[in-house]
């Protein structure tokens, strides 16, 4: 453990970053689930498909840094940090993919649709943003996390 | 120059990756804007926008690449190396967001909309199904560019 990269796995800033991902994420899926008829669009079934990805994902590895940030032990293993970065890209991916396509139905609806009620449509545009948010900050993740991985 | 990593710059395959790229996008882009209202939904603008970015961006890459085959020589400068890595994330980004949106809206289109002609859906969505070949294959030149920096 010669140098530690902030914001990569078993480090305080990495299990803040876990955590924001899983309030923004859930968040988002509150926004998309309560009192909304979501399922009617399937550009929102998706975001909420991916939404319940990450938060397992997010708590997960939160875990995994907590302990180690308690034990002062960070995760080395090469493998691990592999599957790791693999898992963050693809969400990150998935994450952008959601949060778009959520927006632009959110922003057609708006302009078209003369059903959308501006308290439904706020809601969905509230979780687009907050999946916009949730993709950049496991982008973030991923970046430093892959970051590290040449060192070991 | 030790190694070639197949599908950077300066080699056929990059050359022949950079020509595929064009293609898609001038399909994806031709079949987005030919007799189709395109302008009337903000995600089919964005598709247009981002499509009309890739087109340049490939095309000045495709020759520089073809240039370096013809001379034999490689271009090996990290600055430069390192601009084409970052538009060719930043490009794969947003076409990823803009094949999402645009296809999230056709498939909105094709569910709820009865105003929505077959032979006008089909085209969106051909025009979607083209900007993803264009973010797979702008990602993949991203991908085998950044394997190279390193050894820079």
């Amino acid at each position: 453990m010669d140098e530690e990269v902030p914001g990569s796995l078993g480090t305080t800033s990495g299990l803040s970053l876990r955590l924001l991902q899983m309030i923004s994420s859930f968040t988002s899926l509150l926004f998309m689930s309560l009192g909304v008829e979501f399922y009617s669009y399937t550009a929102f079934c998706f975001l909420v498909t991916i939404m319940g990805l990450v938060i397992p994902w997010s708590f997960t590895l939160a875990l995994v840094d907590g302990y180690s940030v308690l034990i002062k032990c960070p995760v080395r293993q090469r493998a691990i940090l592999l599957i790791i970065v693999t898992g963050d890209w693809v969400l990150s991916v998935l994450a952008l993919a959601a949060a778009s396509s959520a927006a632009s139905v959110v922003d057609f609806l708006r302009s078209d649709q003369p059903s959308c009620l501006p308290k439904f449509c706020s809601r969905y545009l509230l979780s687009a943003a907050m999946a916009f948010l949730t993709w950049f900050l496991s982008l973030i993740s991923a970046l430093f996390n892959i970051w590290l991985l040449p060192s070991l």
